[in-house]
């Protein structure tokens, strides 16, 4: 089943498109929002504690590669997406690959092994056409970083020259062209309407919008589906798994998406 | 110390600019260029050995993250790393990390825990003076991908606004500004003199080299040295790795970058 279908079938069985970010951090890596003394350094079983929990209200889970790939191993990444898997959710690594061909095709093969359904995908290699066809071929789905969610990275996704739309907008398109199957776009403030717009011209319609950066301003929810459609995937991270009632807390996201 | 001193430490003790970069694939993997047979899946093994094969010719060695990071646990990469530095050799993690801050400050965190010196960096989060600033707040230096060595990149990593450098040149002084403390370069046929010069005149005087791609195609020498100077790290992968000599290709590759 292409990832395209795999994300309506969870979508339409969850009737929801919440996505939990899983970025779990330990008490020695920083001071605020990391996981609780009772897990010590256990990071999967925080994970799976998260997933039993919320699960029955998110459509995917989205688990950041900074903060598990050098602590889990194979096997448990294994676990981790099988259980993923058997609540009916889709498991996308945020891996923001971006390497030549050879090590592209090093990275797809690991990650279909680990059991995930996508991953993400950082253009600056500019190799775009071949990361979908590879990544299609070990039967993953592909989301393409367009415009981030931190205000930093406006230097250079906005790029533009001249008589030429910003560097996102070219992105979104080639995107689109590779037969990627979605992209990310952050929500923050500095994303503005016109970006999201720019965005959704450039791409297929077939493309999933992955938007990061929802968290606590939940006035951006109306901005997105006008300027993106239903295509999309909503992620919460932090604000969830972190809260002391993690289900209550995705229940109430999963409804506050509800179009 | 920091990394610019241990690099000139390393490079002097060595005698030598050559990285070696580690990238070993699986033979389920693909067809060419695996680690032989009598290996089966342990990739540390097969790491350890070219380390202790090829170490007295080598300043650095270069780790893939999409090669060995699904695999190796964490007491693994150590292990690896304390090898390597036991060599008197520098260990660099090509992870091309690119992250929002939180992100990749985990990183930072897992990449110093797992005992290496330094790694790559994707800019096109464009968030570079905090991943600067953060990585040396670990003790890791940090290297900012410019031009990398596939033809591909070229349509991003060339692109110019009116009146504007190429976005290479632009992160080259960007890389400089937030004090990283390296950029890679890739040295195919598509990087040009002037692609090596702007870059040069863009960094600062501190900045180190690595530079990828380089393999096979020998004349590339001239023209690096000619446009960067003295502070290179030259990778070679998979022309020393899979050699059944790698040893003996690790001298002749030394001695073909002497000056």
């Amino acid at each position: 089943m292409r990832f395209h279908e795999k994300y309506l079938k969870a979508r339409e069985e969850r009737e929801s498109i919440l996505c939990i970010g899983l970025d779990p951090a330990l008490k020695e890596q920083r001071k605020h929002e990391v996981i609780p003394e009772k897990y010590g350094d256990d990071l999967l079983g925080f994970c799976l504690d998260i997933i039993d929990k919320t699960a029955e209200h998110a459509c995917a889970f989205k688990i950041n590669s900074q903060y598990v790939l050098f602590k889990l191993t194979l096997d448990e990444l294994m676990l981790l997406n099988q259980v993923v898997r058997d609540k009916g959710c889709l498991s996308i690594l945020d891996h923001k690959l971006g390497d030549i061909n050879e090590s592209n095709n090093s990275a797809f093969y690991w990650i279909k092994k680990a059991g995930f359904d996508a991953l993400t995908y950082n253009p600056y290699s500019g190799n775009l056409r071949d990361a979908a066809d590879d990544a299609h071929h070990h039967d993953l789905g592909l989301f393409v970083l367009t415009l981030m969610s931190n205000p930093q990275a406006e230097w250079i996704q906005k790029d533009a020259p001249d008589d030429q739309p910003p560097l996102y907008e070219r992105i979104a398109r080639e995107a689109g062209r590779s037969k990627a199957d979605g992209v990310v776009v952050g929500t923050t403030d500095h994303v503005k309407n016109i970006d999201l717009k720019r965005i959704k011209v450039a791409s297929r319609d077939e493309t999933i919008y992955l938007c990061p950066g929802v968290g606590k301003q939940q006035g951006a929810m109306g901005k997105i589906f006008n300027a993106l459609g239903d295509n999309l995937l909503v992620n919460v991270g932090r604000a969830i798994i972190y809260d002391q009632h993690p289900g209550e807390k995705a229940n109430g996201y999963r409804k506050l998406f509800e179009k």
